[in-house]
C-alpha cells in the first residue's frame, strides 16, 4: 500500500526522528511504498498568504478561502501545496507524527493543514442541501483512506487522564482527529501517544518501538474511532446538532462517537 | 493600562482587520497604551528551530526545551522572541485575535506561542516538590495579567453548540484558554466569538462592533473563567488528577472549572 508520513520535528537525532526512521524501515520491509513529508527538512512555509495562489486575486484583497478555491480549481496553487495534495491522493494511509506542543501540533504542521487543505480539496466539497451538508465528517476527498496520529509529550500519562489537569488526551486530540481528519473523510485510527519523553531509557524505548511496529502491522486492520457521519441521519441539517433520540441530554465531544 | 494585541490575519482589509483597528482606536481613546503584534505584517517566523538560540547548542543536537531554557536564562534568544516576551511583561492585558482555522489558531500564531513561550519563561517556572508542581495553571509569569480571545469563524453558532457537530466552542478553545493562557498564569476572560463570517452585513457588523467595544470597556472588570489553580489543594501531586471530593465521578475539560 501507499503510506504517507507527515512528520514535524526539528531534529533528526531525537526520539521523534528515531521513531520515524523505525516506521519507514518497517513499513518498507513489509512491502509498502512509503513517502515522508519531513516538514522541517522541506522548510515548509507555515503561513497562508497571497503567495499561495499564482492566480490574480479574486477580489480587491486576499481572501484565504476564495483565493485558495480558485487556485485549486484552476491548477494555479503554489507548487508545494499541489505536491502535498498529490501525495495525499496517492496515499492509502497517512501517519501524522509530531510532539504535542502546548496541547496542539507544532506550528509548521498546523501550517501544512492550513495550506494543503484548500477550499474545494478538503472543505467546501460536495452539495449543500437540506439532506446533505457538503461531503464532510465521514465523507470527502479522504474517504477510504486511514489516518493515525503518533504523538509524543513530556507530560505524564496521569496528567492527560480522565481527571488529569491537562484534560483527557482524547479530548485534546479531538480538534485534530475529528476536526482535521474525520472532517475531510479519513477513517481515524486510535492514536499512539508516548508520554514523559524526558525519561525514556532503553527499556522504555524498546517497548515503544514494539508498540509502534504493532500499530503499523495493523494499520489496515485496526477498527477506526467510531465518529458519526454528518449526513447519515443523526444530525439535523443545517443546524448540525444531534437529533433527539441520539444521546439525549448528553453534550460535549464524546457524543460524536457512536456507542 | 498597557494592552497588547496579538493579531494573526493575512489581510488588513478584512473583518478581522476592521475589528482590530476598532479595538486599537477605542482602547487608545480610553487612555490605554496599546501595542499590536501584527504577526503577518511582522513576517513572524513560525517554526521553532536552532536559529532561535544564539548560544552554542547544549547537547549534541538541537533540543527545543533545553536550548530555549539556556538561551532565555542567558539573554541569548533570537531578538524577535525576546522582544515579544518584553511586550508580554509590560502588558496588563493581552488580546489574542485570530480566525479559527481547522478548530485551532492559524499556524503563524501557534508559532508565536511555540517560540515566545520559552522554557523558564512560560513553562519550567518555579519549584517542583510534593506540594507545588511548578508555577503553572494559575501561577506563573503571567499571573495578574488578563487575556481574552477574539475569534472569528465561518461556521454557524449551532454547529459549535453543546450538541453541535464541531463540538462545543468552549471545549474547542480549552487547549488554548486553559493550556496556553491559564497555564502560564493569565486570568482568562470569556472569549468573544463571531460566527458565520461569510454573512456579515452592516447591521451585524454594527452589533459585533458594539459587543467588542463593550468587552474592551469591561476588560479589567469582567470575571475571569473560573479555572482551578493547580497548587491550591484540589489536585494530587505529582499525578495532577483531581482529588476525591472534587467533582466526584466527573471527567473531561469541564471539571477544571470551579462551580
Amino acid at each position: 500500500m501507499n503510506i504517507l508520513i507527515i512528520y514535524a520535528h526539528p531534529e533528526p537525532r531525537s526520539l521523534n526522528g528515531s521513531l520515524k526512521d523505525i516506521a519507514v524501515a518497517h513499513l518498507e520491509s513489509a512491502g509498502h511504498r512509503v513517502q515522508v513529508s519531513d516538514l522541517y527538512a522541506m522548510q515548509w512555509k507555515a503561513q497562508i498568504d497571497a503567495a499561495d495562489t499564482l492566480a490574480p486575486l479574486r477580489g480587491e484583497h486576499f481572501d484565504a478561502s476564495l483565493d485558495s478555491q480558485y487556485a485549486f480549481a484552476h491548477g494555479m496553487q503554489s507548487e508545494d501545496i499541489a505536491r502535498e495534495q498529490e501525495k495525499l491522493i496517492q496515499a492509502d494511509a497517512v501517519i501524522f507524527q509530531f510532539p504535542l506542543w502546548w496541547f496542539s501540533m507544532p506550528a509548521i504542521l498546523k501550517g501544512w493543514i492550513d495550506r494543503v487543505y484548500a477550499y474545494g480539496f478538503a472543505y467546501g466539497v460536495g452539495e449543500h442541501n437540506d439532506r446533505h451538508w457538503g461531503d464532510r465528517y465521514g465523507e470527502g476527498r479522504m474517504a477510504g483512506k486511514r489516518a493515525m496520529l503518533v504523538v509524543t509529550t513530556g507530560g505524564w500519562e496521569s496528567h492527560y487522564g480522565p481527571r488529569g489537569i491537562n484534560g483527557p488526551i482524547d479530548d485534546i486530540l479531538f480538534p485534530i482527529q475529528h476536526g482535521m481528519l474525520h472532517y475531510p473523510g479519513f477513517d481515524v485510527l486510535p492514536p499512539l501517544v508516548i508520554y514523559r519523553t524526558g525519561r525514556i531509557d532503553e527499556q522504555r524505548f524498546a517497548a515503544h518501538r514494539r508498540e509502534l511496529i504493532q500499530r503499523l502491522d495493523n494499520l489496515f486492520h485496526t477498527a477506526p474511532l467510531p465518529f458519526r457521519k454528518q449526513n447519515a441521519g443523526e444530525y439535523k441539517i443545517p443546524e448540525l446538532t444531534l437529533r433527539d433520540g441520539v444521546k439525549d441530554g448528553e453534550v460535549g465531544f464524546g457524543v460524536h462517537l457512536m456507542g
